[in-house]
């Protein structure tokens, strides 16, 4: 079976976050996502990756990664395995080191790189000690040692994959425009009482900027999203023609929006490096004052309609109604989750597959 | 290669428990099971589900079932993933959620429809709260949401898998009779100190009445079964021809039976919906009263030495003597154990796998 | 595509421990993983195992073990369970058994030969209640049930496949000559907070006096091998032509060594059945007392760049400085990591394969 143009199209590199990449490169990840979306739904075998093993590490739950990324590899002829943090001797920094139950990342890269072909890691919240930036820091010492490709499973700073999956299915909703430019694309804060790392509304405001539209970044005061986040996503709008703002009102933001993306995350400035220590109390209690940042159907008909998007999961009754997961039309949910596993796989046959000769 | 007949035979059906099927329906099921069962044993490869994935869902510890689940997938050229609730959002129902720890089972059906091509579920005891028939409200919820098929690898109601394993045995040590019409099958309660549900038994009656057997239920006062499922035994044995008393005592139960299944459960009264709270010492404290209902090799030959049947694990010297399980020459323990293999991958190729066209 | 002549070579043979087998039959061993190291670097597709299944025990944590034997199955076209004692009902000895919660290994070896191809198990240390020798003789009891092959992934006596993929390592090295003849090995000793089995020094032991080294073992007092190891080190030795010497003085030990593999281990005498119980308290405070048992680069300079080896994870700091980890161009640290790749996929072809008719 002859293969498509992209496997190996970007071999050995590593997936950390989107912005390592321009506009062309994530819009042939997006060409061979759909080509892969394709074939899967027409049962269409893809074996590009076959004998192909991904290490999979994930230091926080999952369902849609880890379900995508291993079904993902199977559907390419490869093989995921799934690894507990409890489970291996526990890859840790060197700064971090228990002797005995852990293992520097140093020594777990090299020799994971000598049985397979990548290796994929989550890591945010708890597991990096909720220091921002300190999940990042150890994917990124990760990919420092590996000599195969590393991907960033989700991070305290980038949620690469999810963005890809969501642009994709912002793109499919529009009957795939070339971008988003013209279109208002609203990353807000919406209400939960749990704390979720910023790596979601991140990577989503970067890439709707990479990808020209004009977006709007709304939430409360307190949940600014990183300085140099809200920088780059400056760059690329400038880059690519689009526009960056911000709103502390959402529904005002939402008005006439083509997209809406209201999601949970934790204000900043409870944590380091924003703050001396880890205060996760103060963190619910500052939060809990922002129940009414709710997305209801009747909100959404209010603003005129735009199409409703999430990464999942969202927290039921807290970010959003039962009613608009279940049965909003214009709701991108299941379709952003289900474009993870083409995404994923797309990022992985192009890194980890070896081109025709 | 050209697929057998079996293939996608019930494609895109749920396997919740057997009583949705005929008896016509599950001897397809067994024919499919031999077949494979035969070409497992002479080496020969049954790829009938390239590419497939079946996502396992374990709240309960499992040997046979995980295993077998596992196995079976990729001896079908597919692949299983093990879930654990702890490594995922705890899938749960509406009325159970807790924020940031658990995910509605609604989203996480329709996610996992859209990676892969059947969900397979074990939930009982604990994970189900002991409120007898929750689990079943679980994995029926599931089959609800679903695109895909759902399997029941054991909850607090239905026991499927075993059952069809069970009646495999039977007929393979009768020499494959059309049914158990005129054979003596007692399944009867057997001591442990352990809480076990009530699904093996119910689901075996179940099969055996619908085999048409002489089905004699046997147990201390206390431990009925479910009493719906009595009158549905009771009505499979008008319509096939068989028929189902209770019996309050091992011995006289087991008297000229072809067949006996002497397995632990727990008394119902003690538990949600028959106790207004889960009372487990009670139900303990109870059934420590019937340490006499051991099933020895003495009991089996005074008996008439009938076919010794148990799911596995049988808990050594309280159930079963050691004898019994190491020695009996008409003990089926290991043979219903390795019948889990076939029939589950009967069942997984007639559901989720394509029809030859 | 026909199949090399080692699959299948040692059919349904168990792999307890490396002493089962000769020298003869270990260059068999080798000569098999040399090839499958070389068709992995070429990317030459090994589907000697296609449809077969190991199913994986651990007891304890592993990084190494876990993924290669699980990339390693998959690279030969077959699969691997993960399988934590927590998640099946715990495999256990007749004298340990807890109802409910555990299941006779009799009975665990048994069902699983039933449904695939071979039982890899790994317990040691804490999952052995660190009685010396009960992990091997849960390995064993395995071994004594199960109609398929075992292999020992590491128990509190031996660690074969570490042993093979070490002498491998050592015979690459130096070009592959047919033995260690002449060459001084030292398995020494090092430092460690951690309470270590003594299944590598013992395994590395046996296996350098098998291949004609001069074996020195250096360590301080209360850290001898069991008696059983030295003297079956000690019969190998004569029988293939080397040398086994006890020193108690690291860097003596190490002075003109071809190879030196400095690794902690327990001092046994504070553990049954040397002791009359487990004492580990105990045996940290002695073993605190050679911190001074550090290899460092100075060190490995001073006695003359013998190669280092050391099985991984390595304790950073403690067996061993950083430096020599990360700089030493001596040191074999990761290429023994690779080879366990190599020696388990070759003694898996062997064992579990089925030879070309």
């Amino acid at each position: 079976m002859s293969k498509p143009w992209y496997v190996g199209y970007f071999k050995g590199k590593d997936w950390l976050k989107n912005i390592d990449y321009t506009q062309e490169e994530i819009k042939k990840v997006l060409e061979a996502a759909k080509d892969l979306k394709e074939k899967f739904h027409k049962g269409i075998p893809t074996p590009y990756l076959q004998g192909k093993t991904l290490f999979m590490l994930f230091y926080n739950r999952s369902l849609r990664t880890r379900n995508s990324f291993e079904a993902g590899m199977f559907q390419l002829g490869g093989h995921a395995h799934f690894l507990s943090p409890q489970d291996v001797y526990t890859p840790t920094l060197p700064e971090d080191m228990i002797p005995y139950r852990t293992e520097a990342i140093s020594d777990v890269a090299r020799v994971l790189s000598r049985y397979g072909n990548a290796i994929a890691i989550r890591i945010y919240g708890d597991a990096a000690k909720w220091f921002i930036g300190r999940g990042h820091k150890v994917i990124s010492e990760f990919a420092k040692w590996a000599t195969i490709p590393v991907l960033n499973m989700e991070d305290d700073v980038y949620h690469p994959f999810q963005a890809l999956a969501d642009i994709m299915a912002a793109l499919e909703a529009l009957g795939w425009p070339k971008d988003l430019s013209g279109k208002k694309f609203v990353v807000s804060y919406a209400y939960s009482g749990g704390l979720k790392p910023l790596a979601v509304p991140q990577s989503v405001t970067l890439i709707a900027a990479m990808f020209g539209a004009e977006v709007v970044v709304a939430h409360p005061p307190g949940f600014e999203l990183m300085d140099d986040m809200m920088k780059k996503a400056k760059e690329l709008a400038d880059q690519y023609g689009g526009s960056i703002t911000i709103s502390h009102d959402m529904k005002e933001a939402f008005e006439g929006a083509a997209f809406v993306y209201p999601k949970a995350w934790s204000p900043r400035g409870f944590f380091p490096p924003y703050n001396k220590v880890v205060d996760k109390e103060g963190a619910k209690a500052y939060q809990n004052r922002f129940k009414n940042w709710i997305v209801t159907l009747g909100l959404l008909e209010e603003v005129g309609r735009p199409y409703y998007m999430h990464c999942g999961p969202a927290d039921r009754g807290q970010e959003v109604t039962d009613e608009v997961l279940d049965t909003y039309e214009k709701s991108l949910y299941f379709e952003e989750a289900e474009n993870r596993l083409h995404v994923q796989k797309a990022v992985m046959a192009m890194t980890m597959g070896e081109p025709e000769k």
